[in-house]
């Protein structure tokens, strides 16, 4: 396999924007192809079955690519539809949860981890299972925060309303004396400065972004599959709604100005692919 | 045409529940027919062209039904998609918008009306068009409210982080001495109480979809299309998302508990219908 080939990202809209940003952090060499599913973001109130087909989805299209590895750089669908898209596609599939309860047990020293993030993922409890296969004596206490990915979107970072909600959404987890939280939405880290605030300097806090970044190049490493080149990585990015709205708010997440934004019919993956042999017997896994 | 048809609602997912108690209210008898599109849920934060194709697509399902009229029941979705609708559908297409719309300029004594939608809804301008259509010399101040319905649909109804986030939206519009505010979005009703205490007793507030019921009741006597039965209607309800959590929280915004739900998987529509001369060239009206 040719280590030139792009890494392969999704998520339902511009949140992996900042898994991306880690991407290229620590990989600046490596070519990177984003997909943003923003015709039908959110994913995150929805329900799992739906959940793991949007994933599929998003995964074939990507897949034309040639990716050498994907990555989704989404809570809500790392939660629901990781093992689907691990157990149909033929290239490592990474996702955000493990990565994040990794960080989470080597930080913690009283085993109390809090966990944030949308209602979907809460509800899947992807992170207390990652937990306590590493941690079988921790205590994790999730709180769903639906609220705050409208909050980021709306722009009120440092917003008293968002001080508010922050308040009420982290009470439990600083009454139970959480000393280590995880950032599960790639939303959040921009709220980092304001959650600091709130839970003060002793509580460790990991974006799972940042971890999944580096499970990323270790994979990519024991695989022989980073790329040699010492050239600058390119960077593609499409989406299933206006290219403008993404590019605009894009821009925060990413830290920097995009790129050119490609908008592709959702009809492409939908319509052509829905006979797709991957596509088959969803409904089957999420009755298990 | 059979007088017994259903009328056919559509919504981008719960709203449309309280035209629907507004309709059952002032037309016991009438069947209908409901689809909320909780699959793509919200329309509030996409696209012109996006928000059209969604809602000629929700169109052609409650079409297989023979409604004799279609409500949409979505600000957004009228104000983005209802010239479209009633060019291509054989039948009257009624949106909330212009019955609003009527209903403000019939209410205001200083010709100073205030409109709060979603992000979508303000930005089409529809309310602002619909109202100086019949009231040219009238002010219009729009205020997109973003994060009042996932507020609602957290069931945050009066909380403090409502009061005041609604408090910083309806500043402008108070500041402005608007003497009337069109409730635009059908998640909104839910918050009247709020609003009511913060803009205080002199100031009238519409509920558009209150006023579209009474327009729907007009058109079918009208056309001489009432039920002529004196039973009580049936009502059918479809999603396209998991029907358990719909049912769950529809009861909220329906004000009693719902009959079954069903699902209906968006391929039904989207890959069967594709090619529908119906679903052409909604981008070339787009560019318009």
């Amino acid at each position: 396999m040719k280590s030139d080939r792009p890494i392969g990202v999704f998520d339902s809209g511009l949140g992996g924007l900042t898994v991306v940003k880690q991407l290229q952090r620590i990989l600046p060499n490596e070519n990177l192809v984003y997909f943003g599913d923003t015709a039908r973001i959110p994913y995150g109130t929805k329900s799992k079955w739906l959940i793991r087909r949007f994933a599929m989805e998003d995964a074939l299209f990507l897949s034309e690519f040639g990716i050498k590895l994907l990555v989704v750089a989404c809570n809500t669908a790392s939660s629901s539809a990781l093992p689907l898209l691990q157990s149909r596609l033929d290239i490592p599939v990474v996702g955000v949860v493990e990565p994040g309860a990794q960080a989470a047990v080597v930080a913690t020293k009283n085993k109390r981890i809090g966990v944030i993030g949308t209602s979907a993922t809460i509800a899947s409890s992807s992170y207390t299972r990652s937990i306590k296969k590493r941690m079988p004596e921790a205590d994790v206490l999730g709180q769903p925060c639906p609220l705050l990915v409208p909050l980021v979107e709306e722009g009120w970072l440092d917003d008293e309303v968002t001080v508010l909600t922050l308040k009420k959404y982290l009470k439990p987890l600083i009454e139970a004396k959480a000393d280590t939280i995880i950032l599960g939405c790639t939303h959040y880290p921009l709220l980092e400065p304001v959650i600091r605030r709130i839970v003060g300097p002793d509580v460790t806090l990991i974006d799972s972004g940042k971890e999944t970044a580096k499970a990323v190049r270790n994979i990519l490493n024991a695989s022989n599959l980073l790329n040699s080149s010492d050239k600058q990585g390119e960077d593609r990015y499409f989406v299933s709604d206006s290219p403008e709205m993404f590019a605009k708010i894009g821009s925060l997440f990413l830290g920097r100005s995009l790129p050119e934004v490609v908008r592709v019919d959702f009809d492409r993956f939908l319509v052509e692919n829905s006979s797709s042999p991957l596509l088959q017997n969803i409904e089957v896994i999420h009755v298990e």
